[in-house]
Parts: structure tokens; C-alpha cells; sequence
């Protein structure tokens, strides 16, 4: 029987990979709406390696498909379309004390 | 403004506090349906100082009340209630492995 829940601690730190197969990056967090419970979005986390510069996309939470076999999440979107996109969080370390510069277009995409 | 958001790495390692004032104990995880993206209950995890035995009790997202000056959540009840409850997962420790030994009575309280 699979099992319908999954614990958050499993969710951070899977790994995601792309429509072309690619790794994108690792989910980081989960934002979830303080009043319903709901995740919003998932924060993925890429790069950082060699120019220390992470950076932050949202990636709505019916859009990331669990692929068991692969233990990992996969998305229809490429980590070149999601840095076209506005939803960028640039390099900026995470302050969550300040909760103000959030993305301002956590949905720009959807499937 | 209040956001309307939390990270779900910020309501992880948050106190939790019962009725009486008392700390029950701090959120381990979150649990989640994997369809809605929504928060089943939260894992509460309790103990495990002195016997070495960590038990853990399920809570109910909307039991969740936090406090801001507090900075942590507030629950209307007691650790000594949880404890009568049926819905203790002992101090076997956490095999995600397995998810077979779910909650079995995961809300049996509401408020």
C-alpha cells in the first residue's frame, strides 16, 4: 500500500531534476499558508558550488511529481526556464527575520 | 503586515507548550498528504533525556497556535493528556524506511 503522507524531513533535501533530465537543485524548505496548512510552494535551492552564489526558485507543490525508483522529484520545467523567470531570489543568503523580500511571483508557472 | 506565510524549517525544532504552561516539547516533523500538499499533523517529539526514550505524539495542525513574543506554538492540552492517548508511537526510534507503524489515531483530539 503506499502510503498517503510524507514527512516534511523526507521532502527537504530531495533532490530535483528537470523535463531534460537535468538536476536542478534541492529542495530547501517548504512555505506553508500559516492558517490552512497548505504548502504553498517548495523553495529549491541550486547551485553555490563555485561561485557561491545559491540560488532560491518556488516551485508550486503539484508540480513536483515524486518519482520513487529515482527517490528524487521531477518537475516540467528546466533550470534554464526557471532562471528566465521572474521568481528568481538572487544569491542573497536567507534572512527569514525578515520576512519581507519574498518572491514575488511564486507561481509564475504552473502545470 | 503579517505574513501570511511560514517556512516549514522554521516550525521544525519550534517549542510547544500545553495548557498548564508546561513545555510538552519541540515539532520533529511535519506530516504530509502527498496529493493537497497539506499538513496532516505535526510530529511532536517528547523526552528522551534521562531514559533515552524520545516519544512522539501527533498534533493536528490547526491545534497549533503560536505565540509570537512566546516564539513558540501553544496547544490546549496537557503532555499528560497526550500521554493517556492512544496515539503514542513509544520510544521506538523513527524508521521512515517503514512507514507502516503510522499514527494510529492521529486526531483523536481536535479543539
Amino acid at each position: 500500500m503506499v502510503h498517503p503522507l510524507v514527512p516534511s524531513d523526507r521532502v527537504e533535501a530531495a533532490a530535483v531534476y528537470g523535463r531534460d533530465g537535468q538536476k536542478i537543485g534541492t529542495i530547501e524548505r517548504l512555505m506553508l499558508e500559516k492558517k490552512a496548512g497548505t504548502v504553498a510552494y517548495a523553495v529549491v535551492k541550486c547551485g553555490g558550488f563555485l561561485k557561491g552564489n545559491t540560488h532560491h526558485y518556488p516551485l508550486p507543490w503539484n508540480s513536483l511529481n515524486y518519482n520513487v525508483a529515482r527517490e528524487a522529484y521531477e518537475v516540467d520545467v528546466t533550470l534554464e526556464e526557471l532562471q528566465s523567470g521572474p521568481s528568481e531570489l538572487d544569491g542573497k543568503a536567507f534572512d527569514w527575520g525578515d520576512r519581507s523580500p519574498i518572491y514575488q511571483y511564486p507561481q509564475y508557472w504552473t502545470l
